[in-house]
């Protein structure tokens, strides 16, 4: 039996090595890679994903699977054979049930798909994109089929990203929550909106990236085992325990842009950093799922970062960085301009509060499509009129409606956003609880310090890694299931402050 | 045929692949890994150079290979494809002759071998590694006997370096070498040595990069399919013929550091991102040998970066670059000490004409215990007796005597040694063939320009990778075999010139 587990976790560890290479692979062609490299390096790594994922439908791994069985059942479900096993199962599971055809034709299909998006979207032409959408959303369905004996279709799909959430349990959730927030946008939309006009100045790139990196240092990011290098997009990547490296970019005229950009990696790769490091290289090694991967980040980002407490201790601080700029500010004056409301049109550029709504209308748009009540013909228009019931602005054209971004030309319909408000609800739901065991954490933020904080994260949630799954680890954190409430109260207290709703 | 041919090459493809990954993780490593990383790092290099192993070593390719041996026949020597399939053929008969058991004991050794190493170089104690050394040997005996039939048994050793070369041709060729150049450097080191203070200021690193980086690409070397990057040693480094890097170190009191290292790996570079596109991921698609290799960087470094003609252009931009420094030295003052000629005891720091003596002491020595003919307890006093024969110095202890390098602490006895002094030959009898057939080469240099000598190389020894091997690039590059002559007359103009010989 020894030997059996030795030999599947040579093999996982096979993979994950595989897989890290690939990462790296990545990593270097979003940073430091000749622009003349681009083929070459697709192939490479087209070759590195066949591997590693030849090597995880090895029957061979199911046979020890199936072989390891009876051990797993005699050991404690939280031992760590166990858990490996266990997990090493589904993972196994979910990548043999799709057959390697389908996965590679999809595959094409989304590299076309996103080529016709590229030229749609400066074009307005969303009937240029209508067919590769109408397969997309064939192709998901398809993929939700493979795993037979859901109860939505989108089960499936959203099981990929957050496993054991499922449609039936989010939606009534982000229905409470929409219901819950479109009247506090409503009052704060009904006020003057804040002067961020100082985050609009001058700010060099090198100060920016010290004040970000250095606040990230504080809250726990470790550089021994990371590093923060710039991309066009902002992103965390993991090659092991031991080296989780986060990037930003940065605006010369837009302070926030790469300060909580880069807090927001942060927190995932904090995440990725605490997992324990006998876990490292297997499928145990890495954070659980999207909704509290994002629970992380944005708990750093947010719920931390754009705090009052935190900018009593950073804001003087940042003051001498950036003298010209702020000396003259005032800290309120500063603090409304980073945790401005504003509805928008750009999910991405959309501020803490809003943000859930443009979430919450393309969730409920992926299952209106899956489902078959809505067609991808009607899709802009229901975009449309979403926008317009629940953030009251409306997209001049499909550019900056069903166009705005790459989700949906690039990967399955279903499963892709509901991860980003679970993360925001989530982080609340932690953030109390760790508030509620550590009550000391909001005078240490005060003071510039974070080890209460991070190590309740550290001890509840992150060196798990993916060994409990998303509920197991919010039941054992916090108590109790997913809950809105704390978010709710963080959101209310915050801004009925700010805005004296 | 076509499937067949097809399918190896899909093979080698992959192979490739898992290799330039496995060269990534070794590049990130050497520059911008985080240092918390280095274990887990070492092994997802061990897992992908085991897998690119086997998949080189599978019967399948072998299988492949026979059933396209008659395929290959039926084509001239020169075509694609046969060439692709020959070499393929090398590689795969390497690989299989020596079995995985060997190769892991052997890398395991090297480990030991260099931690022993490591703690007896600054402790002075040839004793500690001496069994160490001991097992090396015999060791790399085994290896060569792996390849029966050989008429010296470093051949098969020098032959995984420098393919087609044998002891026996190059020892006479050495001899004659060192028996011309021992009195040109008993006649330079008879006379006072040159001045090279002004290459010993304070120069800052920005500048320096700057320059090196700008006589690279004149030189040819494509920033668009490659970079620079710091490393505590220099080195090349190949991902594919569209991502060929280099690195180099810098010192603020040595301008010649980081300048002559980034010519010579621009050379090395230059030969690979030389090669034919189609070759990319194949086997034929790298530099043929350690010799052609280095002949190039040491074309390059030297014949062209440390020549009058180069410094007539190059040398009042660099005065510019530098005007405290050297505006008011004369070139003829730093040309003397650029090329300031020195016995010295570390071969890593000899001039352009000592290195030789250097190398084929090295190269003797390994003959000399393959042979049986010195024991490995008498190599520091056969090393003592040959430096003081060949250079006049005699190291004080075996700190920069027989410890002073990680060659035979970490790899073979046998093999590693005469590409270099090959390449410097190579070098010269290249640059004189060049210069033949296109005579404008020397002037275009003193106008800084390379177009006529880069492209000399890339038609007739860059763009065939490794489709000839190096006599077949010798023979068809020159119209004759590898010839010292060419190199001694390079030396005896030069230092003639410059020593007044």
């Amino acid at each position: 039996m020894k030997a059996k587990l030795q030999e599947l976790r040579s093999r996982l560890v096979e993979i994950g090595d595989l897989n890290a290479a690939a990462a790296l692979l990545y990593w270097d062609q979003s940073t430091y890679m000749p622009a003349g490299a681009a083929a070459a390096r697709g192939r490479q790594q087209a070759t590195l994903a066949r591997l590693a994922h030849e090597k995880l439908i090895d029957p061979a791994i199911g046979k020890l699977l199936d072989a390891l069985q009876p051990h797993e059942q005699s050991l404690p479900y939280d031992d760590d054979d166990a858990s490996l096993i266990r997990v090493a199962r589904r993972q196994y599971e979910r990548a043999t049930k799709v057959p390697a055809a389908f996965m590679s034709e999809f595959t094409e299909h989304n590299a076309a798909s996103y080529e016709a998006w590229a030229k749609a979207r400066p074009a307005n032409d969303f009937k240029a994109v209508q067919p590769y959408l109408e397969k997309t959303l064939e192709m998901s369905r398809q993929l939700a089929n493979y795993f037979p004996g859901y109860e939505h279709i989108a089960d499936p799909l959203i099981d990929l990203a957050d496993y054991g959430m499922k449609a039936n349990t989010i939606r009534p959730l982000f229905a409470e929550l929409r219901q819950r927030m479109v009247p506090i946008v409503q009052a704060i939309t009904s006020q003057s909106p804040a002067d961020d006009s100082c985050v609009h100045q001058r700010f060099p790139e090198g100060k920016q990236r010290a004040f970000g990196l250095d606040a990230a240092k504080r809250f726990g990011y470790d550089l021994n085992r990371g590093r923060l290098d710039k991309t066009p997009h902002p992103f965390t990547i993991t090659f092991s325990i031991t080296d989780v490296r986060i990037t930003t970019r940065f605006k010369a005229d837009d302070l926030t842009e790469s300060l909580f950009s880069t807090l927001h990696e942060a927190g995932h790769a904090m995440y990725e950093q605490g997992v324990r490091l006998e876990y490292d290289g297997t499928p145990l090694g890495e954070g659980v799922s999207q909704g509290v991967h994002e629970s992380q980040s944005r708990l750093w980002e947010n719920i931390v970062g754009r705090s009052r407490g935190f900018w009593t201790y950073f804001y003087p601080r940042l003051q001498k960085t950036f003298p010209q700029q702020l000396g003259s500010v005032p800290l309120e004056t500063f603090y409304r301009a980073i945790n401005k409301v504003s509805p928008s049109l750009i999910r991405t550029d959309a501020d803490e509060v809003t943000y859930n709504l443009h979430v919450m209308i393309r969730f409920d748009l992926e299952l209106a499509l899956l489902e078959g009540k809505l067609s991808v013909a009607d899709l802009p228009d229901a975009w449309h009129a979403r926008y317009q019931s629940d953030l009251g602005v409306r997209a001049p054209d499909d550019r900056d409606g069903v166009l705005q971004d790459v989700h949906w030309y690039g990967g399955t319909i279903g499963g892709s956003f509901q991860g980003y408000t679970l993360g925001n609800i989530l982080g609340a739901q932690f953030f109390a609880a760790a508030t509620q065991a550590r009550p000391q954490i909001p005078a240490e933020i005060e003071a510039g310090q974070f080890g209460a904080l991070h190590g309740w994260l550290a001890e509840n949630i992150y060196q798990h890694g993916s060994k409990y799954t998303p509920n197991e680890i919010i039941e054992r954190a916090t108590g109790g299931p997913l809950r809105i409430e704390p978010y709710i109260q963080y959101l209310r207290a915050k801004y009925g402050e700010l805005y004296r709703l």
